[in-house]
């Protein structure tokens, strides 16, 4: 009944209910105008994404998504060689993954709204603090990701979108444009603190106004309240079944 | 796939995914594992909300919810002759009321587990002030709300709940345990601060673990990514498919 908004990605779309969550916060702004789905799954890389395709989004649904962010790249910039090279995608792949994931939403729904993220920017000493505070004199000296790398990621990703005609975010570009950025947007070096959270939620919200999906635009669900008369209630919610 | 928890109640549960909202602290602490739909509708009194449940909650759904929380009384619990007299409804219509969105859901499913949620406590002084912010001199110097009768439209919610053995919050008690709580917990006397919506999610969080639905027992919706081997990410979703 009410339409559904996808949020697909990794961690930073799982943690996106978190405290300040950029997931949070619109469906905070959507709130009885639609659904905010999280489908976040934390280290996954657009690889291991296309295996859940067919599930979260089976074609030939009679309600699919009217919209979907598609954010996923952070894993797949993990450095060969570094700790977390298990899950590495090459670049290249990544587009392609990329592609086949946009192509999927296309045959589930013609109308969708497909909105594609690049990975954030990347704190490398952040990284390395992280790990520190983790593993201790254990710890890795060597970066796992890097700041030049994930741009290549995003690159990738706009590029792409260029080709498909479907608006993007490139948040590689847009954090580092803020003095700062590094402490600010990210609490590891990698994941978004409250702020960068922000960042997320208002570029996700400016695409989607831009677009068709404007939340003051859309209709409540039911009624509001005001217009619901206490003598004679049942008359609000005839009109709305008539569609009047 | 994923199940469902449903949130029905007035502006406290719609308002719920808010920074630092209960609904959204639920949203994360049920990530890949439940979806937290919030079914929240400002200004709703229970007599309102009754035409809401077959849209809601139709009857012969083959994915009912596995969990509603009932949160009303609030705006029931407006007083005749106050400014917000519309929305009231005799707190004996409350139980009732009540009553009857627990017959329809345990109709819709015979599992489904239902916690009943009592209003929280109302800081008269704040409502006062509140209504001056907003309308100066010409706002009303009479309550339009007591806690007294909040506290009547409680006992009714705690009582349905015994007689149906369902779980129940009392949210006008619990909260006003603490020292302070009318400006801790209530942010214009009435709708919840960030400590007032963790007192809400605390509670709801307890009794779905005394309840079956804790968190940390149910599990992910897809493979944890370091289950996926690099070499063979297939292998993982195949079990999976299997039920493996």
């Amino acid at each position: 009944m009410r339409p559904q908004i996808v949020l697909f990605g990794d961690s930073i779309t799982q943690q996106s209910f978190s405290s300040g969550g950029w997931g949070a916060s619109l469906a905070d702004t959507y709130a009885r105008k639609a659904d905010i789905m999280n489908r976040g799954y934390g280290g996954y890389n657009s690889r291991w994404a296309l295996f859940l395709l067919h599930h979260l989004f089976p074609l030939g649904s009679a309600t699919p998504p009217v919209a979907t962010t598609i954010f996923f790249g952070a894993n797949d910039a993990a450095l060969l060689g570094g700790t977390n090279e298990r899950q590495h995608v090459p670049v290249d792949e990544y587009k392609k993954n990329l592609n086949a994931i946009v192509q999927h939403l296309k045959e589930s729904s013609s109308t969708m709204l497909i909105v594609l993220i690049t990975p954030p920017p990347v704190d490398e000493e952040g990284r390395l603090e992280y790990a520190r505070s983790l593993y201790g004199d254990q710890a890795t000296k060597v970066p796992e990701r890097t700041n030049e790398t994930a741009g290549m990621y995003a690159d990738k990703c706009v590029e792409l979108a260029k080709e498909l005609d479907l608006p993007s975010i490139n948040l590689w570009s847009k954090m580092q444009e803020t003095e700062g950025w590094r402490k600010k947007f990210l609490r590891d070096g990698l994941h978004l603190t409250a702020e960068g959270n922000a960042v997320v939620y208002q570029e996700v919200v400016r695409v989607f106004n831009e677009a068709w999906l404007s939340a003051p635009k859309m209709p409540y669900d039911f009624p509001h309240h005001s217009q619901i008369d206490p003598k004679d209630p049942g008359k609000a919610f005839q009109q709305l079944c008539l569609g009047v």
